[in-house]
């Protein structure tokens, strides 16, 4: 029997790296730094192969036959499982940074649980991306601390950044579908640890934790700002328009 | 005393790989297979990694305390020393496939002659670098051969783009400063192995060789396309609005 919370949950994983990558690729070529450039474009990487791992399984429990290009590419903007979080634009640094220390102190924890969960394969992805999201954190809470505690300036387009994005946190932390309990980790579970972690790096950027309302979610739902359609639009167009480029 | 002539060479060198990295960007998000995308922005890297290398000895040389970031960020348009092949847009994917095997044989071809010179800085640098162009060389064949001898409609769209690029071949092979005889690889004495190699894969693509007149040159003296000032404005621009990301 196809189990589709099981599918559903795996897409969610995939589609949360596959967009955050493709929203880190903006940054190649325009990064402060040639340094930086290399860094970016290497998470961007490391979010890439998590999510092609995991449309890989998604495919295979699903059951269909669909592989990861088919899933990357011939999905439309309500087939996505993502949180909004990921798919807005990412086009100030601050923001960029921002968004990574939520998005990454949110997949440690998450990958950290899953790599001990009973399903081998979701364990072995998990494990592998453990190491490279660890990179990414130290890497996002490097440049909040830096902005955070900086000049007068940078300090306010760091709290600027944050408020931004703060309103898409809550989603992260969505409930389990009930059939799921005990097999994979569960996001609400992980909410305070992340949120401290998060909570930790703020305080010593000498920034403060936003008090904004929670943006509305749906993202795992397929519910999705226009931003995913435009990103879409740009991923999977050369895709759509010559299969397998083969013209 | 300043060498000024092999200060002029390594700029070549490193603003070729560093515009051709930057264009081989725009491709990440946009390829048509996931895996291509990982392959591209890798080639992408491999060429950023090289520019950053190229561009520090060059600051050394120069002797006048510029950074890899200072030359990357701080010339302008004028001052970058690239050939006119790799700074004019690339978003068709036949054209980047046949820019990077012209490219990167030429790269091949230089690097491995470069490899034995008597400068151990850019001998270690070209070691390195062969290593990665070989595969990058490897890849634009693997899509020229695929493309061209494929359908009719990919062949016609291959020949075009390898017909779009060709004008623009004979500018890399422009002649050495005769202060540098014996001392680096003079890229004319390496044509006709970079255009048998060529030649090999277009026969066997089914393609032909274009019949077409050589574009102006005058890259490495700084006389660039429209096309390289709004690179390098995208490039330049977070870098010189907050130095240093100081804000």
């Amino acid at each position: 029997m196809k189990d589709e919370a099981l599918v559903e949950y795996i897409l969610g994983l995939a589609d949360d790296a596959l967009v955050s990558a493709q929203r880190m690729g903006w940054w190649i070529s325009r990064a402060p730094e040639l340094e930086e450039d290399v860094a970016l474009a290497n998470i961007g990487l490391d979010q890439l192969g998590q999510a092609r791992s995991l449309l890989t399984y998604a495919g295979e429990v699903e059951g269909e036959g669909r592989s990861e290009d088919d899933l990357a590419y011939l999905r439309d903007d309500r087939e996505f499982r993502n949180v909004k979080l990921v798919e807005r634009p990412m086009t100030d640094f601050g923001v960029a940074m921002a968004r990574l220390l939520l998005f990454s102190t949110y997949q440690l924890h998450l990958y950290r649980a899953l790599a001990s969960s009973s399903d081998a394969t979701l364990s072995a992805i998990a494990a592998k991306a453990v190491k490279e999201v660890a990179y990414h954190v130290d890497h996002a809470t490097h440049w909040v601390l830096r902005l955070g505690d900086g000049t007068e300036e940078s300090h306010a387009r760091m709290q600027a950044a944050l408020d931004a994005e703060w309103p898409y946190v809550e989603e992260l932390f969505g409930p389990l579908d009930p059939t799921l309990a005990g097999r994979v980790a569960d996001p609400a579970a992980l909410r305070e640890a992340v949120l401290s972690d998060v909570r930790r790096v703020v305080d010593e950027a000498t920034l403060a934790l936003p008090e904004v309302p929670t943006a509305l979610g749906g993202g795992r739902e397929g519910l999705h700002t226009e931003h995913l359609g435009y990103l879409l639009a740009e991923m999977q167009h050369l895709h759509r328009s010559h299969p397998g480029v083969t013209w």
